[in-house]
């Protein structure tokens, strides 16, 4: 018995009866569903589903909901995953001198907005080491070069794994991770680009955007893949500039955007609302 | 046996088994769920829900769905609706002046952007009779002062009646609309008013936000009752404006919110995804 | 003698002393400055200036005020043009099928609220040619293929030419005007892209914002230059998107960006408020 | 000689040759216009000017440029006041417990975003003081009761001066400030207000918006007058809200749109690009 609630994420092709078997399920055991979304695309009729219910008087343990679920999912092919509103996801964040970002996950972290755990932080230079001190949580340092970058990335990972991190954050992380960590870290990984993708992907977007003469810059929040800017986006806002504004406040006014749009990616990723298919996303918000 | 829509609009207090037994009734007559979102209210224990499902396969025919349904209904004591996609609204035209509003209200009903008939335009003027010809739209002329607006208003209601009206949209229509009105009208009616509600209620809005020098204008569409301005907000939106902006320059930016918010609320409106309870409304986008 | 405005616009490099020049120019022969703004490039040194002043009590008239700005536009090496608020800039149109923007650009024409003429609707179909004669606006169709491209061009242009056109306005035309086209008609030519540039340039791009996922899309005013989709941007306007969205949606979203974007575009074009710098604009609104 | 610039407002009533005197008087002793914009309101009469320019090479000394231009300012009944910017603006934060403005306000100082000093944070509450601390930032506790709010008004005021700030930034400060010490303080007073005014003025904004289900809300940075939340705007922003966020999801949205809207009107404060005049601002930015 508790007083959480479950939240079950179902993937598969499209089929009749999904959410009445889906709800069914639920009722038959004492849930009560507190809030459900599901997108059907119609082009290639992929199914997606997030349903959130009381555990309260739910006659399943915990534990054993997912067995319980199994063979309802086996007769639609689903995956399917459930998590527990009691349970905090378990941050790891990549950062390297800008602080932005940085600082503001913390803050919202330690005042409670953000339901989540850190506990660590990641970086290739030595300067945000006073922020981790000052939130009490551990820092690492891995300085890296491009000789050394192999070995780095084996050490980050390292840390991630022993911190059982469940997703990371690139909060500004001024490197970019090859294809063999994407593959080997094992969770989700999100990326606060400082550009409104696809527009001016690779390095230095905001003087790409200076020299091209934009009305209106962005920055996009995604999951990093192997394909260099190319991810599944979950969220993207934007801001006007005018030919007044020089690089520099491109930058400023950029930095607004970054820390908002990642901070609403990192708040809809561990709720639990974004579900990938292809490389786009799903965001039930 | 069709191939079109329904539309199943359910308010009710939240109860467990609801979503369950609403998609188990669908499911068990052969419909497929297309679409569905819900919503409840923590505060007051409403429960509000959009179904929709394609009727292709489902064993009941369209005009008999509605007793079908009446047993579940009874059981949650519930209020529901169901609307057939194959079925247009029959939306009659209030306007007085201004143009803008309807003709772009009409534009998109040409181009095929809202299912929608339109049997009826109404006005206390004579100025927009010629868009009303240009589309071949029966125009009704109605002119209105202080002595004449009840017997002009009992004459508007006649012609509504006649031509089966299903909404009104006041498309900046210059009159207040009286109590027995909106009574006596018998479905719903939706204005657009020019300002960002509750800011600015009343006449002049624009040169309201002039004078308060605000930096932001907004037109906002809402459900008209008898609290002048006071009614659910279906749909809202802003645009800058600067100390440069005359008052001139806010109503030339305004009409161009008033129109796309209008066109935004008529669309959701007729879509079937807004839900009044209370002063407010539900919004299923 | 006159009530009316000039509009003088001024590009050169930056030099001290510059403005104290120009408002003495205007100030010595009793003219009134209304409006002035300026921008220096620090980067290129490149200097632009807008300067709107009332012509009532101006001691020199309209068709000398450039001869006597001579000399000052000589020591400073500017170019320089002057404009006058009684004079209606001559706009022709180019347009195919979609008739959205075409039709948004006569309503505000014909409320009054740009202060053009349109001389001209050119077109490669008919069906809009139902529109240039509600308002009665002369209207030419040259249809084109790929062989009669080139002679089709020289038609269109002998037919801006024939009506003094000043502004070529491309209001969804769906054909790519040839580098001759652009040199040979010897005025700006304002285009509407569908999308968000620098992203999804070339065609379909709603289609490309589709399939790469984008939570947002965009329409670009600029004006057309040999490198397609390259030209300086004038304004640019955003709207969100989510999953739940088609194509058809984004397309139908995308229009009501199209129409207002181009709409502003003309606008700040018509009231002289737009220089071109390099691949740049700088806009003085 | 220096390489910073000075930035002179004036305000006056609007007359023929103003900006040609002005520039011609900077132009005279080798001054440089870097930037200048300036706007007359056309019903009052109102003129507001602001010219940057370059002090290297300019012959008359910091001090003495009031002086030198008083002659001119007496022909036309100027008011006017000189900025240098190589001086920082000191600010006095009043601030209760809700960190998120102040915090937001130190990074930015931290980080060189805003040109400020903050010689004293004043709260009437002690939660704060761990940030003053941290970033060295002198904290005065002085707490509040209605009976002791004069007193504690005349101690806050003695701290104000004793710091010589020139402007008082109230980051979510709870209290109603009196007349008395606005008219007392000498300095101007930002406030950010949690709504978009005039929409919900007074006492827990969040929950009026909830209430009367609007689909945006805001957030207005005003400078403080004895009418509250009546002050002349000077920025304002919006975002939006639908029927699944509860009151604690606007006050969290909220939160980020005042931490914006404050630091933007704090940025363009001490840039001295605000101008009152009235009820309103003119903002040149």
């Amino acid at each position: 018995m508790s007083n959480s609630t479950a939240i079950l994420l179902i993937t598969c092709k499209d089929h009749k009866g999904l959410v009445a078997r889906v709800s069914g399920f639920i009722h038959e055991f004492g849930g009560n569903i507190l809030d459900s979304d599901h997108h059907t695309d119609r082009e290639t009729g992929d199914f997606l589903m997030r349903t959130v219910f009381d555990l309260a008087g739910f006659q399943i343990p915990q534990e054993e909901i997912a067995n319980a679920f199994g063979p309802i999912a086996k007769i639609f092919n689903m995956n399917f995953q459930i998590y527990f509103s009691d349970r905090k996801p378990r941050i790891g964040i990549l950062v390297s001198q800008y602080d932005h970002c940085l600082v503001d996950v913390l803050q919202r972290h330690r005042r409670g907005e953000l339901a989540i755990e850190i506990p660590v932080i990641v970086s290739n230079h030595q300067t945000t080491e006073w922020w981790a001190n000052l939130f009490h949580i551990p820092f690492r340092h891995f300085p890296v070069t491009p000789q050394t970058k192999e070995q780095q990335e084996r050490e980050v990972l390292a840390v991630f794994r022993e911190h059982q991190v469940e997703l990371v954050v690139m909060a500004r992380y001024m490197q970019i991770v090859s294809e063999e960590f994407l593959q080997e870290i094992g969770c989700p990984v999100v990326n606060i680009h400082h550009s409104f993708l696809p527009a001016f992907v690779g390095a230095k977007p905001y003087h790409q955007a200076y020299d091209r003469g934009v009305k209106i810059i962005g920055a996009t929040a995604h999951y990093a893949t192997r394909d260099l800017d190319e991810g599944p986006i979950i969220e993207q806002d934007v801001v006007r500039v005018g030919h007044r504004d020089t690089v520099q406040d491109l930058i400023r006014k950029g930095r607004d955007l970054e820390v908002l749009v990642l901070a609403r990616a990192i708040r809809l990723h561990v709720e639990h609302r974004v579900l990938v298919y292809g490389r786009k996303t799903v965001v039930f918000d």
